[in-house]
This record gives structure tokens, sequence and C-alpha cells, in this order.
């Protein structure tokens, strides 16, 4: 008989791996069943902001693989199927139906823990009126134009994070009257450096946000059970549609239940081949914690592209190859209107929290020779450490063209270069690409010259 | 007395080494002194075809730097002077005033040759006739001026490497009808494989390039001294214009008479720190050879990015510094209209001749999210070593947004990397910008699965 395989979670982690399995091994070799709590599976929720914005056209469109799709291709995925438990000793699962209600206990040779993460949503009261929500379903996105078609006007974004940036980008779009209100005291305040999100402050401003800073909420009013405002610590702001946007924490209590390792990070422990420290059990996704290559800690960084590499190193080691997770950088990329912000490796701050002895260094370039049309400003900030000139890690905000530069700083990083060995660089240059010192090494030889 | 540095040259290297000298050290520290033959300082030749096409608005926005403005930072530019010949043992250039005709001895304690390359123009029958030229310098640009206004409306150019396209795309810009005649059976025959160069070929042809590939040129017919036709093997071309772009050559001439140590490629030798084999004479940019990270060999690579590194290089060796330049990787970057064109490392065709055990990997991948608008295909080849898996050398072609990420293969190659081991970075991810593989990482992962 054939051994089986379970997952549980059918979203990038769970669906990579499956799809990486199937590569390799036939049904009759190993059975492969996925329990998906929803109806969907492997759906781009990075792309939600952009459905709200009305960028892409279709929810259809985010849907990279139906369930039907990969049963076809040999992955038994039950969707509406939630795991209750996992009983290490019987090697079963209890899962539970959704549509009946019924639970049943399914054996399992090999198990595949991919259960996501989910949006920290605090216990502020109110917090359960119509019209506060998150962004993180195909169903939340339905219920924001729910909203608008129900004559939505003043949107009220909390957080000015990633998530929060984006979808204040596509409300402002949608026509609405968008408020910020963030804790701390500039946007992207755990991803980017004070100097570099001022930046990000300022076009947010330009763009029409009534940005709030230092400012906490602490619940929320409403009205026959409708939002009517955010109360804050600075008074309330009035609101038809409040999204909540205060990143997100793996959900690891299943693993934590079983027995399975959990880190201080609040992800699930896993080793380079993504097995938990319990035999047969592995982890992957949004829910385990990383290997940060810069810091040699262990870091929850839930982002499609780690989920997909990680589904499909265990997928490969799960069909009996060998292939490792290499860490993360914590590098990033987003948008707001036609400003590009990008990070990797540590900002100032988190270098110097770290315990390195760090320095900043911003350099003012162009995305283009200065003669040729289109050519845009960008900031590079590069991290590094005194002495060694070892890069730690770089900042870009700028224009078309700045943002994807922090991919050979990336590349730069994972490689443990110097600043002075970045400035030496071949990179590529053409005057509709760059100017003849390209922004990376222009902002590296300065960095070179300081340290 | 200050010492004196004297430069012969006064374009990217050896004004990027007088002003990085000027950085380090004062006037009275020591003095230079740079001839230059023209009546310009560090213009940006890679510009001239997008003059010529419209896209830069004038000649004067190609101008980094005049020589007033050098004189300026004490730098002594005496433009319109020729040096003659070097005296290695009275340590004296002979230098020739091209407006009074007039002669002198010049001593130097240290000499900089930056004379930088010429267009190859092979001793065809007719080359002088007029309406023939190369775009090397800012006089050519305005003869092609004055061509168009004197009515030219059929353009020829010779050779489809870089310059044959960027000046093929300018042409038709301006309402020519162009015809691309190239001895090779593809465009770009020299930095790009066959399977690559097809994609350009198309691209070209449906812009409405005439190409004649496999076409040997044997002369030009003019008259009244104005060019009529291009003759090749293949029957005449009519022309009112044509602009050869066959390569160009180091103008070691100088250096070699003076005994100075000269390549087998044709550029002057110098070590890592520029040095040539001849004391106190150092030499930078487009007239040196370089050493190829990939091959180990000496190459002549006449790009401006590299004339400016190793001119800041030298600067600072010369200014008492220790600095030293990489070598090159052979990463050049391109456009045609919408395409964009790029390459680092060895082609398929090079490592092979190179006696490497190589393989060609090609992946078809797309700049941005599926779902994400404005999304544009691209086509990564990577050239991998078999059984090690080490990269070898990378080429891209396809739509905005493609051609930069040659970026980090290029960083990839400066660091040696497998592409199982690019296959595992921490790379940028948000739909704007890439799908949640980017196509390098794609790339990457597919020939990681091959050798």
């Amino acid at each position: 008989m054939a051994k089986r395989l379970v997952i549980i979670g059918g979203d990038a982690a769970g669906m990579s791996a499956a799809t990486q399995v199937r590569r390799m091994k036939t049904v009759a070799e190993l059975e492969i069943v996925a329990f998906e709590r929803s109806t969907r599976t492997s759906y781009a929720a990075c792309g939600l902001p952009y459905l709200v914005g009305g960028l892409v056209d279709s929810p259809a469109s985010l849907v990279a693989r139906t369930p039907e799709q990969h049963r076809a291709k040999g992955i038994d995925v039950r969707t509406r199927h939630e795991v209750a438990a996992i009983d290490v000793k019987a090697s079963t699962v209890t899962v539970r139906d959704l549509e009946s209600g019924q639970e049943s206990a399914v054996h399992y040779d090999e198990l595949l823990i991919s259960t996501g993460a989910s949006g920290i949503l605090p216990s502020w009261p109110g917090i359960d009126a119509k019209g506060v929500l998150q962004l993180r379903t195909l169903d939340d996105a339905a219920a924001v134009e729910q909203l608008l078609a129900a004559g939505a006007r003043r949107a009220v974004v909390v957080g000015a994070g990633y998530i929060g940036l984006e979808v204040a980008e596509g409300l402002l779009q949608r026509g609405l009257q968008v408020t910020v209100v963030e804790r701390l005291d500039a946007p992207m305040g755990a991803v980017l450096d004070a100097d570099m999100a001022t930046d990000v402050a300022d076009a947010m401003r330009a763009a029409g946000i009534d940005l709030r800073f230092g400012t906490a909420v602490s619940g929320f009013t409403a009205d026959g059970g409708r939002v009517t405002a955010v109360a804050t610590a600075a008074g309330p702001v009035e609101a038809d549609l409040v999204v909540i946007g205060l990143g997100v924490r793996p959900n690891a209590e299943l693993a934590r239940a079983a027995g399975v390792g959990v880190g201080e990070s609040g992800g699930i422990q896993v080793d380079d081949h993504l097995r938990t420290d319990t035999p047969h059990i592995w982890a992957a996704g949004d829910c385990v914690e990383s290997h940060h290559r810069m810091t040699g800690r262990s870091v929850v960084v839930a982002l499609g592209t780690h989920a997909n590499k990680q589904g499909r190193v265990v997928g490969t080691n799960l069909a009996g190859g060998d292939a490792a997770f290499g860490g993360v950088l914590g590098t990033a990329i987003t948008r707001f209107n036609d400003m590009e912000i990008a990070r990797t490796g540590l900002t100032e701050r988190e270098a110097k929290a770290a315990g390195l002895d760090a320095i900043g260094v911003t350099t003012e370039a162009s995305s283009r020779a200065h003669y040729y049309p289109g050519a845009e400003p960008m900031k590079i900030k590069m991290v590094v450490e005194r002495g060694s000139g070892r890069l730690l890690g770089a900042q870009i905000v700028g224009g078309t063209g700045a943002g994807k530069r922090i991919d050979v700083l990336a590349t730069a990083l994972w490689n443990g270069m110097t600043v002075a060995e970045v400035a030496g660089m071949d990179l590529s240059y053409a005057p509709p690409f760059s100017p003849v010192w390209d922004p990376v090494l222009l902002a590296a030889g300065k960095a070179a010259s300081v340290v």
C-alpha cells in the first residue's frame, strides 16, 4: 500500500510541497491528502490590495490553481476540512468536515503542517462591528466591495506597514477619503529606518492621505452594528470602513498542542530541511520560523516567496530528495503609487539592536543617465559594519526602476560582501538603464569611503 | 616643487582619475596636466544614439563636465593638444598644440595613458565618401543632423552589435528607412547566443528594419563625393547615410611606440592597480586590457562604466592610496524600442570555446505577477557548468523590467555561485515587481534541475 502524506493547509507552502512531491513520486508511491479549511487553494493573498484598488480585474485571477486542478494532478485536496488535532503517537490527525460537522481520524506516514498565519487583531472594543475587517482573503475583498457599493466614503486604515500602505493606496484609487492611523511615528516603522520612512510619509500625504502618527487605537464605535468611528487617544476618526493591517502571527497552536516545538518568535521550529523536532512531522510557510542569515536568529517572515520556496524544499525532502532552505535576509518590496520602497538585511536600528557596530550611509542617485528621459531620483541607504566594511543591509526609496535594485544588494548580502567589493562589481550600464555609476555602485562607493 | 601627473586623454578614465586625485591631493602636492586632442572633456559617448534619435534634447546635456569646470577644480586641462610621443628615459611627453602646430616636451613624474579607443574602419573603397560615418563623437552626431537636414532618407547601418542596434533605433525614430547589414547570421552575434539573438532580430524586423544577415560589405559607391550605396556581396543597398558600427579597438600605439607592454588583445597591459610594465606609467579606460573573471584571460571591453571605475582606481593609487580593479564579467545591456537585452559572464558559445563543459538552459517568465497589469514576458538563458552547477553566464531578452535583472546574476557570478544557490536566494517579491518566483529564481531553479 502507498504511504500517505497528509498536508494541513492548502495554500502556497502546502500546495507547492504537494506539487513538488508529485513531480518526483506517483500516487502509487506516495498518496497526498491535503486538508484546507476554506473553499480555495493556492491563491495570491499578496494581490488582494490591488484587487481592492481595481488594478486586478477579477478575484479568479488571483487563484493560481483551483482544488480541481490539484486533484487532476493526483493531489487529494479536501476543502472545508479543518484539522482539529494531531495525535503524534497514533500518527493520525483529527479532521472535521466543516459542512457536515463530522469528525474522523486520518492516518499519516508523513505530516506537513502548513497552516499559515493570521492577521493580528487586538481585543479592542467594537472590533466585531460591521465594516471593520482585515484584508487576508478573497472573502475580505468581497466585503470591501460590498461596503463600497453600500456607499462607504471614509476609510480608516489601522497600521502603516506594507499592507496598510497598499490598502490605503487601493482605497484612494477607488475615490475614498483615507486616513491612516499608526501607533509609531512613521510609516513602515518596523521595516525602514526613520530617515527613509520620511520620504514615504511625504508621498502618502502628497497623495491626499490623512496620516495620524503616534496615535494608538483604543476601539471602535458603531451604530446599529455598523462602524462609525475609530476611537483613538487623540479622539475619534469617523469611518464607514476600517481595514486593520497590523501584521500577522503564525498559526502554530495545532503544532504546539501536539507537542511540536514552537520557538520564541511564535513560529514552529524547523531545521534547514524543514523537519520539526517531532519525527515524521514537517512544517513550511508562514507558520514556521526561519534562520535570519544576518543575525543568526530565528524569525517569522510571512511572505509568499518564502512559502513557495519552503514548499518546494520540503516537497523534495518528502519525496526522498535532499534540499535545504537557506534562510532569509528580510528582503521586501512594495510600492506606493509611483514610489518604490524596498529593503534587505538589517536596518540601522535592527543592526544596532543586534549588537553590531553599524553605520548608515545614504546616497541620492538617479535611475538613468541624467540626460535620458524618465530618469527618476532614488535614495539608497547602506547599513555597514564599521571597520570591516561588511554590508549589513540596505533600503531603497525612489521612482520607477529603484526598488528592484534591492535584489543586487540582497545577493551581495547573501555572499557576505563588503561595500568596497560591491562598489567594484561589473553591473550593467547603458543610458536608458542607469547612470555610468549605477546607483548601487555609487551608494556602495560612498559607504566604502566612510567606514 | 609639486610633482606633476600628466594625463593623456581627457575623457572618462582620464578625468575620473584626475578628479579622484584632486579629492585626495592639493595642487601644491600633485600638479595635474591633462592633454586632450578634441575641444571637449568628459562627455557621454554612450548617449550619442539617443541624441541622434531625438530622445536627448541637446549635445550639451551629454557633457558631464567641461574643460572650464575641470580647471576650476585644479586640473590643468589643455584641449586641442595631442601627445605625439612618450620618452620614458627622459620622463617627458612630446605635446603638439593643434592650433599653433608647435611642439614642446613636458616633464612628468607620473604618467596616465587614457587614450581611449577608436572605431574599427576597414579600408573599404569609398569609405571616405560624404555620408559615411561612425557615431563616436558629438561632431559625428552633428554630421548626422546635417545629413538629415539635407534630406537623407535611406540609412544603412553596418554592423548589428550594440551601437548598430541603438543607431538603427534612433534613425528609425527620426523617420528614416533603415537597413542593417551584418556579416554574421544574427544581431548581437558577438554577445548573445543565436537562440537569444533570434528574438532581437524579430523585434528589429517588426519595427520595420530591413535586416540583411550573412552579408559582407565590400565598399561604397558615391556620386559627387556623396555616398549613394553600400556595395555588398549580395548587391548594392542604396543609402544617403551610412553609419559604421563595427566595434572599437584600443588606442595603444603611443604606448607601444614608447615600449610600454601591449597585450595580444590589442590593449595596454596593466596589473590590478592599473600600472603598466613601465615605471611611473599607468593606463586606464578603453585603451587597456582587463582581467576577465570567468576565463582568467585578458580582454578589451570598451565601456564607460569600466573607464570610470578604472579612473577612480588609478586616481586613488596616483594619490598614494591603494585600490584595485577587480576585473570584468562582460556585463552589458541595451534596448531596442521596448525590448531590453542584457548579458553577463559567458555565452554558451564563449564558455565552450573556453573549454568549459557548459550547457544552456532557457526559461520563459513574466516580469510581474501574471494578474498584475503591465506584466511583460522575458526569456532568461543560464549558462551553467555541467556537474558543478556553477553559473558561467546569463542572457536576458524581454520587456520593461527584464534587463536590469542581469545585475543580480552578475553579482552571483562575481561571487562564484552555483545555480542551486541562486535559486534559494531571498530576492524581493511583490505583485507589481515580480511573480512569487522571481524570473531569476525560476531560471536558476530550472537550470539547477538540469545540470
